[in-house]
Formats: structure tokens, C-alpha cells, sequence
């Protein structure tokens, strides 16, 4: 049965390397419901997770999983959209609104590219973040403040050129245009929360990691 | 001794995940002059090979192995710019204008981004690459025609919201604008080369795979 409460979310496995960080373990443990991508199910299963439907369009399954999970199978056969995207479509049709997404960085780099970029597309039908191995992505669209810890790693990517500003952070960003990816990265969280200010499409990337020296 | 013929190259080992791959291995086999950043010195020596040069700013690398290895270390101290871009600025300053960088991704992933997206700004002063265990990219800013092979996957990164044409993939952008990162990916090769057209920063990826189907 699908739990829509507050309290709840939904997890998505994605395609993309499965976790060994304890954050992403946790929140597939922890999730309401569990959405696993085709490509996914094998290595779900062989870590002891039955996840509560399957999606995708057929392509990166076996056809012995197929056969012993057709209870589970939601395939869609449009090619127009990759099946992370057909699993945050599925969620907003059944009205599971807060989705965190695991597993969708590692492999291909286009794939962690995408996936990641996504995000940002996503945010304005669903509350979304991706959690992975290293830190968590929170698409923004506007000024937000975050809970943070001293010394935490912070990376900013804003894809509209919209001026940036930063508060709480060891390198300040004062109204600046970030127009390569890299140009908002490395920065380090200085206490208990942090905020950013823009009206841009942006990502905060904040590592488990914290920096003490 | 370096060696600046036309034929040869530098390779740049980064700090991300080693290779595992033949592709970049082969790239770190076949290089001219070899540089390791200081954070990958330990996993480079474990996989047999010794860099001719060991750049960074010191703080990835062991007591022991900054004793050991004393002879081959250029520490930089300055923090403004990171262990990569220190390398890249040590090749221009010897004359070193062809680079291919490896394990520069994995691990976690403001990295990943930030490395990948300085090619772009590399590309002004060198001729570089990036091969990783998955695939090739290569930055552009100008029309550009590249060897390839039937089914290759290719996904394009354009950061200027410049319109971009293809040549020769199996979906066809005609002066598209690509306003997020994911616009672009999962296209494919028709045959032995494809052209992008475009007059922003680019980035094209080709993968070491080819869809056979």
C-alpha cells in the first residue's frame, strides 16, 4: 500500500552505482514506499531490498527477473524519457510528493550528468533531493536556507547565470554570475545552517564529510 | 626529460577514482611525460607506474611518501586554484600543449563536476582530453567534426545556451538550445564521424560503448 503521509517519502533507486555510504542505505531503509529502476532490481534484491514496484521501459532487466517479479513490473515504452524520469512521473500520478532519489551517480558520466541536472526539472512538481555516496543535491529556484554543520563541504551550480549570493560560508558569494560549473564549488559551511540567494536554477551539493584541521 | 615532440603527450593523473578500464590505462602507458597530482601518488605507485612529476599543494600525501619521493615533488601553495589546474599551469608554463587527464572522476561529485566543466576553460590554452573508465570528453567552441564509430553513445554539454546542430546522430539537434544538462545526452553515432555545430562551450562525450541492437 502506498503511504502518503507527511512523515513519508518515497525512495527511487536509480541505475547508476548501488550505495556503500551508510546516508543512502538509510534512506532506502527508512522510505515509505521503494521505486526501483529496471537496470537496479538485481543488485536491490542482492541487498536485501524487495522494493514496492519496478519501473522502466524493459530494456535492462532479465527475463528470469521478469518472469519471477512481473508482480511488481510497471513498464512504460516510451523512449522519449529515461526511466529515472518515468519513476518521478509515475510518483506525481500517484501523488507522492517527497522523493529522494539513490544510486543515480557512478558509471557513465553522462548518466551522473543528466541525472544529477534533472533535479531541477523535477523540483518544480516535487519536493526532491538525491542522495549519494559522498553528499546530498537540493535543487533551488530560490533564496533557501540550510541546515548545515561546521566545516561542511559545500558546492553551488547555478545552470542560469542568475547572480549568487551566499551567507555563512567560508568563501562569500556576493551577487556572482557562477558560468562554469566549477566556479561554485569547494566552499565550506561555518555553522549549524547556511543560505543561499538567488532567483536561478541551482543545485547546493553539502558532503557527509566535514573538514577538520 | 620532457619530451615536447608533436607525437607525444602529457598525461595528468587526477585525484578521483584510478582507472580500471583499458582506455585510460592505455592513455597512462602511452604517455610522454607523466603527472601525478598528490592525492593519486599512492594509488599510481600501487599500480606500478611512477610519475616523472608529482604536483599539489601537499595536503593529500603521507609524511613517508613526501620523504620518499622528495625528488619528483612541485608543491604549490597557493589556494586559490586546485590540484588540477596547478598541473594544467605547470604543462603551459614547459610547453606541454597535449593533455589527457584521467581518474578525474568518481568519488564525490562537486568534484567530478567541477573537473569535467575545467576543461572548458582549459581548452583556451591547451589541447586536452579527459578519459575516464566510461568514455571521452572533449571541450569545443567552435564547429567541430569527431571520429567515431556506428551505435558510439554521445551526449553534448553546451554551457552557453549557444544553439547547437548535429551531424551524423540518430536524433538530430537543429540549432537547439540546451538549457540544462540532460538536454543533450543519450544520442548515438551513425557511422565513422559526426559533426556538432556550435559557437558556445561545449562538451562532447563518446563512450567506450557501442549499442549493438
Amino acid at each position: 500500500m502506498i503511504d502518503k503521509s507527511k512523515k513519508g517519502y518515497t525512495v527511487i533507486i536509480a541505475n547508476g552505482e548501488f550505495p556503500i555510504h551508510k546516508r543512502p542505505k538509510e534512506c532506502i531503509k527508512n522510505a515509505s514506499y521503494t521505486i526501483c529502476l529496471d537496470g537496479a532490481l538485481k543488485l536491490t534484491l542482492k541487498n536485501n531490498i524487495t522494493p514496492n514496484i519496478v519501473i522502466g521501459d524493459g530494456d535492462s532487466i532479465s527475463e528470469m527477473l521478469k518472469e519471477d517479479y512481473a508482480h511488481l513490473l510497471h513498464l512504460f515504452t516510451d523512449q522519449d524519457t529515461n526511466d529515472l524520469t518515468k519513476a518521478i512521473n509515475y510518483c506525481i500520478q500517484k501523488g507522492l510528493r517527497k522523493i529522494k532519489i539513490v544510486a543515480a551517480t557512478g558509471k557513465r558520466e553522462d548518466h551522473t550528468l543528466g541525472n544529477i541536472s534533472l533535479l531541477l526539472e523535477y523540483m518544480h512538481k516535487v519536493e526532491v533531493e538525491m542522495i549519494t555516496d559522498y553528499g546530498i543535491f537540493t535543487p533551488i529556484v530560490s533564496t533557501t536556507k540550510f541546515e548545515s554543520i561546521t566545516g561542511q563541504q559545500v558546492s553551488i551550480f547555478n545552470i542560469d547565470n542568475s547572480p549568487v549570493t551566499s551567507h555563512n560560508l567560508k568563501y562569500p558569494l556576493k551577487n556572482l554570475v557562477l558560468d562554469n560549473l566549477w566556479k561554485g564549488t569547494l566552499n565550506e559551511s561555518m555553522g549549524e545552517y547556511f543560505t543561499i540567494e538567488t532567483k536561478g536554477r541551482t543545485l547546493v551539493y553539502r558532503t557527509f564529510e566535514v573538514k577538520t584541521k
